[in-house]
């Protein structure tokens, strides 16, 4: 994997930019072969894409694995996992399970895309309350052509001040911690606002990986990777929404959240 | 966590079936105390029920993730990751992330539920070609409530020789891989056959988790956690399905899968 941050950086401030607002990609000599020929007539002809997702002590597994699965299939892309001071194992919010970071923050000075999933109160509160991750975001972000969180990630982008005023969502249950960091809540399952995009709860993740795909690389190549992960939802159940949920319910999934939280 | 199988081994061959049958649980004194609290009054009082998740070279990191994030906030279940031959980072079928083993083969001789994720060509393949894989999913099968598999996960159960003339499930590009195993495949997003479940492509594994979730604590609880998890699924396109997909999006789909494994 690539460390130079040479090419990257065209990539941040040109190519990614010009893919994402579809503009003229004439010049851009360092498309990927694999984008030329799988991206499909529709999709621009950029140079590679560096999504950047933040994993931090106490992360929620899902919140990050469901964009990444979708969006590590979208030609042209590179996802790399950022630990916050080292590489290696880093755990979930549940304790039980670790994924592991390729690169640290100071390896990783800017990013096409940020992505900050959620995680439980502790890691979640832990990472806006750094001061290095928060310094990190803010610098990614002035880079960035999209910054994005899933989740109670959203709540990490607001401490670091990227969403006072911003049209934003979060996980259910945390909506009135995402309106003190000056967010406008906003019900939608993800909410694009300029270069912001926040998702909803844990699995809203993946339907905003495949709206980040399709930005990235064009319609065509969301709908393949789409059916790649056959992503075609069919819940036995449909308590998915705190709208339709009733309040045992709702009682109890914050319970069960709770207790399967280190 | 412990490794000890004495407890383990009467959960997975008396207060799982139980519970999974819903039949009486009286004399199991191992319930823990937060399966007592939270399960709410639908729920069996039961032991500790295992998850043990297969982690191999070359997984899908989805194929594992999702119905990890639904099954480790079921109350009295844990669940761990298992390597083949050691412990530590295992890496998926993207080469750009691993996640980590936290026990072998060697250190699960037994579980309540087997999940079998699936993965790239290469590395499914050679997972159903390793012997002491084989053997090891053979064994636990023996002493299994359920044993399950996600997307082509189901070729190495099927490789094991425990879907010869079983209905069930892959992802739908490996349809016929499956019929060579002798199971009978079946159009389903994921499919009960007696205690075995197979899902379809990577993303269905979410929705066999909360089957899974209610097969083992209850509807109630299984409700619960799709609202944790926020479940409510909301695609920005309709092509999750084959049957839905015309021709160029499935070749390109089969092309960008290709293409993003290692």
């Amino acid at each position: 994997m690539r460390t130079s941050t040479g090419p990257r950086r065209r990539g941040v401030l040109g190519t990614a930019v010009a893919g994402a607002l579809g503009a003229a990609t004439a010049g851009i000599a360092a498309a990927p072969a694999h984008a030329r020929t799988a991206a499909g007539g529709d999709a621009p002809r950029t140079g590679e894409r560096l999504v950047a997702i933040l994993l931090y002590d106490g992360f929620t597994a899902l919140d990050a694995i469901g964009p990444y699965e979708v969006l590590c299939r979208v030609p042209g892309v590179r996802v790399v996992t950022v630990g916050v001071r080292q590489t290696g194992p880093v755990r979930t919010d549940t304790g039980e399970l670790s994924a592991v970071a390729e690169r640290t923050l100071a390896d990783v000075p800017a990013a096409d895309v940020l992505l900050i999933p959620g995680g439980g109160a502790r890691g979640q509160s832990a990472a806006g309350a750094d001061g290095a991750v928060q310094r990190w975001i803010r610098r990614v972000d002035r880079g960035s052509v999209w910054t994005t969180s899933v989740c109670t990630g959203s709540l990490i982008l607001g401490a670091a001040g990227l969403l006072r005023g911003v049209p934003a969502t979060t996980h259910w249950a945390a909506r009135p911690l995402l309106e003190e960091t000056g967010a406008v809540w906003t019900q939608r399952r993800f909410v694009e606002h300029g270069k912001i995009i926040t998702a909803a709860g844990v699995s809203a993740g993946i339907d905003m990986g495949l709206h980040l795909a399709s930005r990235l690389a064009g319609d065509d190549v969301a709908r393949a990777v789409q059916l790649g992960v056959e992503y075609d939802p069919a819940p036995p159940f449909d308590s998915g929404s705190a709208e339709k949920a009733d309040e045992r319910t709702k009682q109890l999934a914050l319970k069960l959240l709770n207790d399967a939280s280190s």
